[in-house]
């Protein structure tokens, strides 16, 4: 009997998941820690461990990762949350391991990818999905194929300049959409309000970007404020985002992407006032569907489609 | 005997281009006055007097001008330059005057068209390229097929934000690229420096970027200021652009691109700095080469490639 099944898999810094993957239906996951403080080489033995009990199942295995990949040559040229990964050809040790074809793919990719066959994206053919969470990652289906670009870098949404004159990001630049949205400003822009303000918020020691939303939705008019302000930063980028790809839909993945309409609000207003011809355009601007899913299930999808040779 | 050229036009403003075109040659130039201020009616027929001469020799017609353009229906739902043009069926028309199919786009695309198959873009599979006259267009070629997007409007980069708090665009909002490379803000910078400084330009009546840029190349100070800083925002915006198309080659295209190095070394100098990973990649930012005649040249291959079935 010929194996239909792919294994997608999602590494991130933390964990590294995976799953037998056959179309939509998701069976056998598997898990471990990345490991990733020691390195490579721990961590492709970690990979190895949630492949090896599905192996024999599956066609090929498909893979999402944070990072610059050269997805032609299943090549991690370098992972932000991965100590020590640079120019390592993940694609060549798996296939040299397990004998299965395996193909790897920037994570927004596998993401974007799953959103727009079995989530969110169903349906259209022109989508940008970015994600939000400690940094801002990005992708777009341009007529129904994934853009990868020249150098497969296509859709960095989080670096893109919005405020020249506005604070550092992490990068060093000023003004970038992940300066103003990525969860660690989400959070120092809260604890500047409290500072002066009263708020739920200061019972906290830790916060997040979910608390914040939690507390948004029980009233509280400081997280109220907070998302107000990160949604409109938000919108200047995704007018951005609607003027260079005119998407039908743009589709926001990552825990806040969950905090409803006090998010959605701001950003939907911003992008209405912000963008040239609305009445010329139909757009939605909406929540993913599939969760941590996602990215199985886009890594699968890739490999499916490049072991088939259609173009994804 | 088969025809094999087809006429390729450009609808401006102020004049109606056309020629036959094969492949790369163009013969039998015609010309007329747009007659704008006229409305659609006396523009159609003036488009039809440089049709006339040609047609018989034509086996189709390709139309690049600037606007709102829906190519699937050869609809001109808007244009900036035409007075009274809303959702006039262009390419209906013409048919039936002509009994030729016709195909039309939005100028920017034309012209991208154009150098990425005969001028600075040959070879390339992730162009974008920028218009800088009066308003600020742009088009991009993502692996090798030219992007509409959802309505047809992609690519539309002199109304991307650079500086949310910066000054107010034409178009209302604040900080776009245009507001400060379109030509009406690149002299109103220059008469803003002469007020207070000694420059060649005083001289001039009535000034235009073209003006200033010979000024600068003499070495004028003040006409040099002028283009460094210009040079500074559109470097901005073009990062945002190989942040989010990750294109190999970004033409500059318009009656600044001759500018030559004190507009490119200010872009080129801020797009190195201001783009993440720059080791990673290799772009290139070049000038255009066929000036007015990519908008007929890529009218024509538009037009070729859609009468053959070919993807544009």
């Amino acid at each position: 009997m010929k194996n239909k099944a792919i294994i997608g898999i999602d590494i991130g810094g933390t964990n590294i998941k995976a799953a037998l993957v056959t179309g939509r239906k998701i069976d056998h996951r598997t898990r471990a820690s990345t490991r990733a403080e020691l390195g490579p080489d721990i961590s492709i033995e970690q990979i190895k461990s949630v492949i090896e009990p599905v192996r024999k199942a599956a066609k090929a295995i498909g893979i999402g990762i944070a990072g610059i990949i050269d997805s032609k040559k299943g090549l991690v040229k370098y992972s932000p949350n991965l100590k020590g990964w640079k120019n390592v050809p993940l694609a060549r040790i798996l296939r040299n391991a397990f004998g299965l074809p395996v193909y790897v793919l920037n994570d927004a990719n596998a993401i974007c990818l799953g959103e727009w066959k079995h989530g969110a994206g169903r349906g259209h053919e022109n989508v940008f999905l970015f994600t939000v969470g400690t940094g801002v990652g990005g992708a777009a289906i341009c007529e129904g194929k994934l853009l990868f670009g020249a150098h497969g870098f296509a859709g960095e949404f989080g670096h893109t300049t919005i405020n020249l004159d506005g604070p550092k990001c992490i990068c060093g630049h000023r003004g970038h959409v992940e300066r103003y949205a990525g969860a660690k400003y989400i959070v120092a822009r809260a604890r500047r309000k409290i500072a002066n303000n009263k708020s739920l918020l200061a019972g906290y020691d830790t916060l997040t970007p979910e608390i914040i939303a939690r507390t948004a939705k029980k009233g509280d008019k400081v997280a109220r404020e907070v998302f107000a302000e990160v949604g409109q930063y938000v919108g200047i980028g995704v007018a951005n985002i609607i003027a260079l790809f005119d998407p039908d839909i743009i589709i926001l993945s990552g825990g806040i992407a969950r905090a409803g309409s006090i998010l959605f609000e701001p950003v939907r207003n911003t992008v209405s006032r912000a963008t040239l011809g609305p009445e010329h355009r139909r757009y939605k601007i909406v929540p993913a569907q599939l969760g941590d899913d996602a990215g199985i299930l886009g890594a699968a999808l890739f490999a499916k489609l490049t072991v088939t040779g259609s173009s994804v």
